[in-house]
């Protein structure tokens, strides 16, 4: 029952999902009132295999906030100027001497399974390929969803974008499907769309979902509108039609008062910078809260010790 | 009154700048002694979307001078593998919740506005675009003139070198242009020289200038020579000789005994290696400078929260 | 008898030594049970122009070990944006305002020799050139193989690679030759074996080697046998077979029971994966020995001060 690694969000069920929430909240009310906890001694690595200074930033300052130190590296493919091809496996089990828990982006889908493998210390999947997870991610979209709706049974959920690749959408989609009466829309342009693998697991789990090519029919349904990036050189590649799959005004219109608008940032021209100022627009607060989750998971990971 | 971001060197008054030479003075005294401030539980983070490890360096330490932690980033152009085009006001709300304090290295003039534009903690400019500011250089160059020669009023100054994309002299015109019987030679190849709207504000302020394109007459009565990069390809681009702006023995014979010669650092060839051991030379003390005139700054802008 | 710089492995002398090696035992001690020391108030700065992330985190973790801060490059050469050339001198002087030791890996022999003779704090050489050395390796090293086989006169010891421009190979031999009836070989390719300065050196102080082109003969006499990388291409462009120069299955037969392997990583192909379940194999024990040592060493030049 004890959390070892970080790989996945299928690991995590209802149970424990609630007490890192719980957990969460704790930490938010210490670092709002400037406070900090007593992990003087611990060292985080964070090792990025492509640069995404964001998802890094916000775990090392997680780190500091609890009193520890980090150890970063803003692009680990260029670890050594003698070898460019090392093993992960050596990497990581030179690295754990170093340090007391290690996030790491790869590249390749299964890196980090690959990595908690060998490792002595804690592995933090913090994005591995285009195809596979981002579970602290999945988290944290959790918890502001939990947090801002107040519960997560019954909710609609709609994922717009690039779904074929994108691992925020996989990771909570596994997450969303733990819960009850959940109903999930999956809408892209049909080249872009979910792959087969979510969908089997949606249906071993009973949970309801549509695949849709157009927001059109469904905004006045839907509690959550996830939207992820979008590539518009891909989409250009295809001939596809942005306009269905991007927020602005007049999707502001048609959504539900108490809706929520997510994403997992950066974004680009998918939502416009306007709907900002709508109190629907979670994406920075969704930000924030990537703080206090993974100051409540570091924690969890060094009671296990 | 209060002090909440630092984006050009204007924004400083004399009855501010005294105060935070006096403060400076004071961290000095602390960090000789080996001592810390107790600013554990602040962050600072580096945002450098171009390389620049010295000014990086000099602020990271001041936190670390002061007790504070970084989150540091060498690179930030690099900032997502995923999105090359994030509006620099996303970022800024973003990691605006992972710390206290944003430097910012910016490469378009302005940058720094619009970060302090939306930012929930303090910005502060470390240089927005080749025709912008760098403001805190400026104010560890006051503090270096201000030191070392007692008082600033009545001071003649020269600038020399590739002044239209002078960043630094730009800066530091600006502060001078505030105190009294303050004279300022600006001393460059036509094609180089400072632009208008330094000159327009000098006349504002009735601050007397010269316009030169050589030392030869004004060695004698500067009180502070300060130098910028030359670079060289430039001039060769443009068949200008050399010789006329750079620091050698020649130059330090005709010098006041009591002159300071000044730099912002990288130096390039305009300064030989061998006037280093001249104690007129302040560049290395500039640059120590830098370090106390930051740690003070930092104490100031926390002091508004 | 003070230790100022650690710039070659020369320095040291056998009783410092035997210092270093029994206080790095007392910081394996310390780490092991989660302590600390109070070197709260010191910074480490690292000035990589290349990168070497494993150096680089084990120093840094060293520091954070002692209680210490860490100022950061992954990529010195990109120092600056504005100039290229820089003097080494030139930033060596100004980084050493904002930290207290340097730990410098350069791209020229000599570097750290030529940091050195400037700096107002102390530098530790991480690597200089590839025919320079990297001392702190060789006394981990030295450390590891002290540890293992609880003494280091009378040992037999193999290098194995492309010992030509091998930089740790020069460093550890340099420090072999200090003990008592020490056998060492040199096992290389014609073409890139150790070089002759080396070979005078050891003539010198009667320490007793030889030079081979196979392991074949002499696995059954050794005690260490310390691979270093092969660059596969290298080879093959010089049309030599690799076989004689890597472990596997064969080779573990051969060599004694109680024989050390290893190995300052990042390795490539010399050594098969399958190797590290063999108890013989310490390359890893050796990388965490990077960690007391570089403790050890900087608590010494902290002393000096």
């Amino acid at each position: 029952m004890d959390l070892k690694h970080i790989i996945e969000s299928q690991q995590f069920k209802v149970p424990r999902l609630m007490a890192l929430f719980e957990r969460a909240n704790m930490m938010k009310k210490i670092v709002q009132r400037g406070g900090t906890l007593d992990y003087q001694n611990k060292i985080l690595a964070s090792l990025f295999y492509a640069p995404s200074t964001r998802t890094r930033f916000s775990f090392e300052s997680a780190m500091y906030r609890l009193g520890g130190k980090i150890l970063s590296t803003e692009q680990a493919s260029e670890f050594s100027s003698e070898i460019k091809d090392e093993r992960l496996e050596d990497t990581i089990k030179i690295i754990g001497n170093y340090c007391d828990v290690i996030v790491l982006r790869h590249i390749e889908e299964g890196g980090a399974k690959r990595a908690a493998s060998v490792s002595s210390v804690p592995i933090i999947n913090a994005g591995d390929g285009s195809g596979g997870q981002h579970p602290t991610q999945a988290l944290l979209d959790l918890y502001t969803i939990n947090n801002e709706c107040h519960s997560i049974d019954g909710l609609s959920v709609a994922f717009i974008g690039a779904l074929d690749n994108g691992r925020t959408t996989r990771s909570l989609a596994y997450l969303l499907s733990k819960f009850d009466r959940v109903k999930l829309y999956f809408i892209a342009p049909e080249e872009l769309q979910i792959k087969n693998d979510i969908l089997e697991h949606l249906n071993e789990h009973n949970i309801s979902y549509e695949i849709l090519n157009s927001t059109q029919n469904v905004l006045k349904n839907i509690d959550v509108l996830y939207m992820t990036r979008i590539d518009r050189a891909r989409l250009k590649s295809k001939n596809i039609n942005f306009d269905d799959f991007n927020v602005g005004p007049s999707v502001l219109k048609k959504l539900k008062k108490e809706a929520l608008i997510m994403h997992p940032l950066p974004r680009s021209i998918e939502i416009s910078p306007e709907v900002d100022l709508d109190p629907r627009a979670a994406y920075f607060r969704q930000a924030e809260n990537g703080l206090y989750v993974r100051m409540a998971l570091l924690t969890m990971l060094f009671e296990n010790e």
